[in-house]
């Protein structure tokens, strides 16, 4: 991965440039708080994902620059928000936006980012692009709000997790693929192969983030781990456990769930027994078969170093925790 | 003015009808929070601008009552964020969808407003819109993000508050009126004469709501009086008397607006001060005066019911306290 990184690191390094200069609101405050959790270290996966699918189809001008910025910004006006839904303190390690300048200028940060990258993408003047870009963040609100109501529901159903993450998730790597497509000009085919593709490699890097969430320690993290079972959501390990454990470990683990807050020997007793009954492992293929799935999407994409590139990353997402 | 309602309620029908038909998300939460909130008994003075704009500028098709629809789903959006951002229990007499709901649901179905909004636009392929509308929604947020800023801001001048209120209010306004025209393919001219008239209006509207939140009562309102000291907010009552009341009053005032809870009687005091120096008289020959300028705007249009229309809209935003 670390050679995939590089070999796109001078576009990428444009994207960076990019969303500096788009930075520009006449008041400071959001430049400032925007710069703060911009700058905070992410992986610019979303970039990477739209700078390959722009060179595996040969796009030629500079428009995959603008598109990974304004993807980002999209992505970062989620986090902002979902950090004031989460009660969040910490974002990769650093405080949360929210805790150093207020919940009330998340939000309004958020909003602004989501207004922003729609300015910038109604300027290209591109129906396509706008379409997919506007229809993306709908999905990705409708997501968000199908988990909220199921918080705490111990009867989720593993097609309703996996709806949840496709919107909320999925759908914004799906485009980020896809947008690759239409400014090289491919056929329908070939960008609905690349939504695919960013759709399944989106639900493993949820699947294996939520399966991070258990196993992972803190440093790893850059936040505590049982952060999902303490805000309420129900995740593909815990929904595995609930449906495969015994009733008394059940009951148990509806006390735990309904704590409001949680002690270390809670999440043990949680860890425990996904262990036990192969929650973990369960959760862990899972997320290779997407992203499995992910790879084979490109079949239609003749062999090249971009296509390997995009299977590379399907791989990365799934095996961060190794 | 009721007259003026009942002159375009065919067409201000079509657009409830286009509301309802526009909540059709598959998560059934933003439906059932979005219709709360859009069925509260709000006065739909944006779609009412719009629509008699349209008319003015002779628009021939159904986009306007299209347009009002996003204008509104807009809108509300701002409502369910700046409910959260306000901690208000309280919108147009009703419990706020925060309290019903929480703050989650506010803030995720006020994003979906917002995205529902940009996809409706997009899909009518015309660049001027979507320019329009997107730049509208980045001026609002910054205008939101502004007011904070200057939260519990003592110094805060009379041009920074009229900024303020220009953002975060009078761009929708302006954009809805200059939209007609848009829809109408009037000149240049004329489209920002329609956008002038909204954004002065839009001032007007605001100033006359910011005197009313000081000597209305609760039941005109649907709101207690003195929400916005409460909040932190310094609107144009307060910005004129503290810029002219002694030393000593001044010393009292900066108590009171600092305080956590304010009792009735503190409220009695800023009122009855703002009486003495005559600082609502100012606030409310502010707002005439830029409803004046509201309908000085129109002179380029000739003379119609629809001018008039529009006139009698501007005379009325500043008169709802009397």
């Amino acid at each position: 991965m670390d050679q995939v990184w590089s070999n796109y690191k001078e576009a990428l390094d444009e994207v960076e440039e990019q969303i500096k200069k788009g930075l520009d609101s006449e008041v400071t405050l959001i430049n400032k708080v925007a710069y703060h959790i911009l700058s905070s270290g992410g992986k610019r996966i979303r970039p990477l994902l739209l700078i390959i699918s722009a060179q595996l189809c040969q796009s030629v001008d500079k428009r995959h620059i603008h598109l990974a910025g304004m993807v980002e910004f999209i992505h970062t006006a989620t986090l902002l928000h979902d950090d004031v839904l989460d009660n969040a303190e910490v974002r990769r390690g650093i405080p949360a936006a929210r805790l150093l300048w207020g919940n009330q200028a998340s939000i309004l940060v958020g909003d602004y980012l989501y207004t922003l990258a729609v300015c910038q993408a109604v300027k290209m003047e591109n129906f396509e692009i706008n379409y997919l870009l506007s229809t993306t963040c709908r999905r990705m609100s409708e997501g968000e709000t199908l988990q909220l109501v199921h918080s705490r529901d111990l009867d989720l159903t593993e097609a309703t997790y996996l709806q949840i993450i496709e919107y909320k998730t999925a759908a914004l790597l799906s485009a980020a693929c896809k947008l690759g497509g239409i400014i090289g000009n491919e056929s329908d085919e070939k960008k609905e192969a690349l939504s695919r593709y960013g759709r399944n490699l989106g639900i493993a890097f949820q699947v294996a983030d939520d399966t991070l969430d258990y196993v992972a320690d803190r440093a790893r993290l850059g936040k505590s781990p049982g952060k999902d079972i303490k805000e309420g959501k129900v995740t593909l390990p815990l929904l595995h456990l609930l449906q495969h454990c015994s009733s008394k470990d059940k009951r148990e683990l509806k006390k735990v769930i309904k704590k409001a807050a949680l002690l270390k020997r809670d999440l043990s007793f949680v860890t425990g027994l996904m262990e036990q009954y192969g929650s973990i492992a369960y959760a862990r293929k899972k997320a290779q078969d997407y992203a499995n799935r992910a790879k084979s999407d490109l079949s239609i994409f003749s062999d090249s170093l971009h296509r390997q590139a995009l299977c590379t990353v399907a791989d990365y997402v799934v095996r961060r925790d190794h």
